[in-house]
């Protein structure tokens, strides 16, 4: 039997409160401290041990990898959040408004080395595949984000380069928690990539989900307004396939409107989802998620385990891709 | 026998030139090239192989490792660049004065993160004793690069603190690369231990007679003009120790120069140094500074091995110890 998710969400947080971050100079481990209290739903290292209980392996030797895994993930929050000139991050400050660009950066690199900390905290044959998995993705990942700032000026945007996009920005580390979850499950080389497939694909669908969601969902349930996404002119997968299957007309209004910073939102959100319903945009989206959670079905499912062990898995794909927030 | 200094330098040079940095996106990878081809002395890996060398080990296994250090080395300018706010590096442009803030933050991270892939690339007994130097070293230099940020608005500084962050954002760097060169040729824990004790004093010896020459040295040898520590107020061991020394007036000359920025530089610097000399700050800085040249070597002595193999290091002493820029 799988344990339960609560008991290893439990197990997360009480391995992450060991860590309190009271060290000098406290210029340097305050913001730190204040990221990782901020909370978060700790999917990454949830996803870690998820794995490696799958696996049949002792979810001990994996928690601290999970939450080196968890510091990272919020390393890159500190650094992305100056990056994209963020204020608000979890309903609160983010740490170079509350404090400054310089100590971000600094605390940031720090998070960046703490999380390195903790996958020597393994059984020792562990270290150097994990290590390995870990640090190819914080390449990827930090590709990935570049990409995403590329993107705010490249005019013609292909599809197919944002899906790469989101794969590096977000979906390798979903990969990665499960990979190395997976590893230290006792998995074979064989079995790890399938579930690094089946989370990598579901990162995608997730992003995709997130980009559907800023537009049509209700926004009682989603918790603001929607629209944000089209205010700022996001370049999503809705506007890069509106772009795509637009007549000259539609394009033109489309490029108006994109072109536009401050203006009316009201009338701009309405002017451009009425195109993106004319277009079915939300359906076209809705199929390439499809699309995607196939992918990471199939993975899963070329996993030659006991269905029962990947209930945990398909119940998490349920909540993920059911979400109205 | 030693292997010759040259004979080492040019295998990291070979090194590093296998890696040209030529990925996607190039938004990312130039900086990161441009950084590494700036050049710089290769201070580090070239002590990496010698320790190496020293212990009779094989240098091709330190190469990798010593190399990572280098690209870490390289990082820390990056991200120190901007928190100086610093507009030339080895005569050129730094990176976020060259492209932007963001570019430099994120190179910077890939270039992190890049250089934990070379420790990987040594025998597999090696990996994990010398990734957990690496790691920890990594840790401190990012403390001690807050210490510095920390100081340049702390009023009243201790010296005991002015050298414990030399030591943590340069010295022990040093003490890292020999360290890990050290354990790589086959050293005992001890014989490394004094090994790093060795590099690290010579490293804070090293930081120290920085702060001479900036304000002694002949400019024509310099190549720039001297005073430039006290031009911009710097905090260093000799202003800190003027400060100590200083009698009421001397203090009060000393505050009201520190206190200002835009100001008759010539002047400025003749009065500050009027001060040093009456004070003898040069004199107790060098015996300081002989006090760490001493621990340097009586750590190195402490290595039961051949005084010839250490031939090598005591040159490398003279030669830093000498300079005269």
């Amino acid at each position: 039997m799988n344990k339960p998710k609560e008991e290893l969400l439990k197990i997360i947080t009480d391995a992450l409160s060991e860590e309190q971050f009271d060290y000098s100079p406290k210029e340097l481990y305050e913001p730190i401290k204040y990221t990782m209290l901020l909370g978060g739903k700790r999917i990454r290292p949830l996803m870690t041990l998820m794995a490696c209980d799958m696996f049949g392996g002792c979810v001990e030797d994996a928690v601290y990898p999970a939450i080196g895994l968890e510091v990272f993930h919020n390393f890159t929050l500190i650094h992305d959040d100056i990056l994209d000139n963020a204020s608000i991050r979890r309903g609160k400050l983010t740490v170079f408004k509350k404090w400054s660009t310089n100590r971000a950066i600094l605390s940031g690199d720090t998070m960046f080395a703490f999380s390195y900390n903790y996958f020597f905290k393994t059984k020792e044959r562990f270290v150097i595949p994990v290590l390995k998995i870990f640090n190819k993705t914080a390449l990827e990942v930090c590709e990935g984000q570049q990409y995403d700032m590329n993107f705010e000026t490249e005019k013609a945007i292909k599809i197919d380069d944002y899906v790469e996009m989101i794969r590096l920005k977000t979906a390798v580390l979903l990969g990665a928690c499960v990979k190395i979850g997976a590893v230290i499950g006792g998995a074979s080389e064989e079995e790890a990539t399938h579930l690094y497939n089946f989370a990598e694909n579901l990162g995608i669908a997730f992003q995709l989900k997130d980009d559907i969601l800023d537009i049509y969902s209700n926004e009682e349930v989603f918790g603001k307004k929607t629209g944000g996404d089209i205010v700022a002119n996001k370049k999503t997968f809705l506007y890069l396939k509106a772009i795509e299957l637009s007549d000259k007309e539609q394009k033109a209004t489309l490029d108006y409107w994109f072109g536009l910073t401050d203006t009316d939102e009201d009338n701009k959100i309405h002017s451009v989802k009425e195109i993106y319903n004319d277009l079915n945009i939300k359906l076209v989206t809705e199929a390439e998620i499809s699309k995607y959670y196939k992918k990471a079905l199939d993975s899963i499912n070329a996993i030659k385990i006991d269905n029962q062990k990947k209930e945990v898995f398909f119940d998490f794909v349920e909540t993920l891709m059911n979400r109205e927030k």
